[in-house]
């Protein structure tokens, strides 16, 4: 289970690994929105995303003898890298199982990181399949991108310091809108400010037409996503609400929003703009709620998470073209 | 004249207004440079550079009521946008006298800040004669972008920042390369460092062609440009180093680095996607230097001073098109 000592636990094992982002503003972006905007840049995260405090939180937290014989994640994006960094930086192997259509850029950067990438065909093979038989073989062991708990407490992390850079900003009361797929950052975001800042509320913001948290935190039971592909948010495409995050949503979790993809790429540009931040449509969805749905979110001011900035030229450079 | 208790009062000042920006790093950009570079993100400045620093330096140090009467500046880039800002924070009024042929966006944000502009024929008219002519008739103080103590004072405290933080990565011996146009930046870290940090030793970088502060070094008497326009680092083009700052630099500064467009392009794409931090091209030669000159620059750790981030999309899109 993952409760506010398991991420005050983690912080203690992150601290001089993983950066403290800053909680960013701009006077000129405060001018459109029309109130204080406050945004915490995970995208200046080592490997570019908040998904290195979770791969750091969990590998840091295994039995040394259980961590030598090494890692194993599924991933074809920012898990895949912070598993690659935060294995190599324990001086540890990491096996990152991706699709073959991967991007070559993403498997570039997490070769890079020094870790051996497996390729499945997504069509014909399982990842679970060929998971099973590299960690039965290897003695590796599986940490999965959010359904785990030292993952959940190292997502935490970013709560813990918003919750202080609130308290600096003079911000003691508002929405904390936060961007959602499986729920790992939002759940441990989520337990981080319900524990040390209960004027803050964190929310969560998917793409229209995945919007599987907003609607299972309505119903109180997990709901499927009708597709998995369709969106340019990319790194929060996830079929449902994870088995341990939801719970932690549904008792914590303000109610969710949703943003258009080309709202998450105007985001993109204003971030780029004002902020002089690399923000990927995926992370930049919260943002974008924070712009375009002021008649939902209240208060004068908003924290809103840039959760990470790996992002494809070409896409950039369409997202910034009005900015 | 200004020294280091000149900068420590000006820090003083400063808290609390001015962002304490990151020092950056990728392991991915250090596996490419072959070692650690550290990265100064003074794009996260509020207003986007490391100009609010002198701004709000020079504006705060003012007596009350020459202050209450207004501020006069002439440029067309980030100290407008500085002295825009900082003369809002403080409640008194702007004028910045920009050529008419400034880009519409700069003009723009320096008036979203709430500055007056008074744009001017550069063919046909004198920016210094409207200068004064308007400082007379409203008791205006001019702040000029480099050549005053407290504008090297506020840019200096950038310098005390990097010392405190390359101890906390554990660098006591490095090369800091820093952007240099008229010499403000450089000279304040080149002060600070000295002071503060005596492993750490500033060297300027410039664009080739424009190598006044170079050839100004090596012939220990000031050196003008032979052109003032024909490179994309338009923040950097200066005609020669100025009257306070050059002395400093004599005394403190390491030689000069040059770097080409091509290789400032470049680094804006080694920035946006290692970093994840929008850099203009003038900003971005130090990193440059850092990356290209690897001959001149002894160590294993070089710190690279990224000065500022307000750049046009079209040219932010052509750095990080093969990025």
């Amino acid at each position: 289970m993952t409760d506010i000592r398991r991420i005050e636990a983690a912080r203690t094992r992150l601290a001089g690994n993983i950066r403290r982002t800053p909680l960013l503003h701009a006077p000129s972006l405060d001018r459109i929105a029309g109130r204080r905007i406050l945004v915490k840049a995970e995208c200046l995260q080592i490997t570019g995303s908040f998904k290195a405090r979770g791969a750091w939180s969990a590998i840091s937290a295994l039995p040394e003898d259980v961590r030598a014989r090494g890692i194993l994640a599924y991933s074809s994006g920012n898990h895949a890298q912070g598993i690659a960094w935060a294995a190599a930086k324990h001086g540890v192997s990491a096996v990152i199982v991706m699709p073959e259509d991967a991007p070559a850029a993403k498997v570039a950067g997490t070769k890079g990181y020094g870790a051996e990438v497996v390729q499945y065909d997504r069509a014909r093979e399982s990842r679970e399949d060929i998971g099973r038989a590299l960690a039965a073989e290897r003695g590796l062991t599986l940490i999965p991108p959010y359904d785990f708990p030292d993952v959940i407490a190292g997502q935490g992390t970013a709560g813990l310091e918003i919750a202080e850079q609130a308290a600096e900003a003079g911000v003691n009361q508002a929405d904390v809108l936060v961007c959602c797929g499986g729920g790992g950052l939002s759940s441990g975001i989520a337990l981080s400010l319900a524990a040390t800042a209960p004027g803050l509320r964190m929310r969560p913001v998917e793409p229209v037409g995945f919007d599987d948290v907003k609607r299972s935190l309505e119903t109180g039971e997990r709901q499927k996503n009708a597709a998995l592909t369709g969106s340019i948010c990319d790194a929060i495409l996830t079929p449902e609400p994870g088995e341990l995050t939801f719970p932690i949503l549904r008792q914590h979790a303000g109610p969710g929003l949703l943003v258009s993809d080309e709202e998450a790429l105007e985001a993109v540009g204003l971030a780029y703009r004002h902020l002089k931040i690399v923000v990927e449509p995926g992370g930049a969805v919260a943002l974008a709620a924070a712009m375009f749905r002021s008649d939902e979110v209240p208060g004068d001011a908003v924290i809103a998470v840039a959760s990470g900035g790996n992002v494809d030229s070409a896409l950039f450079s369409k997202a910034i073209a009005n900015a």
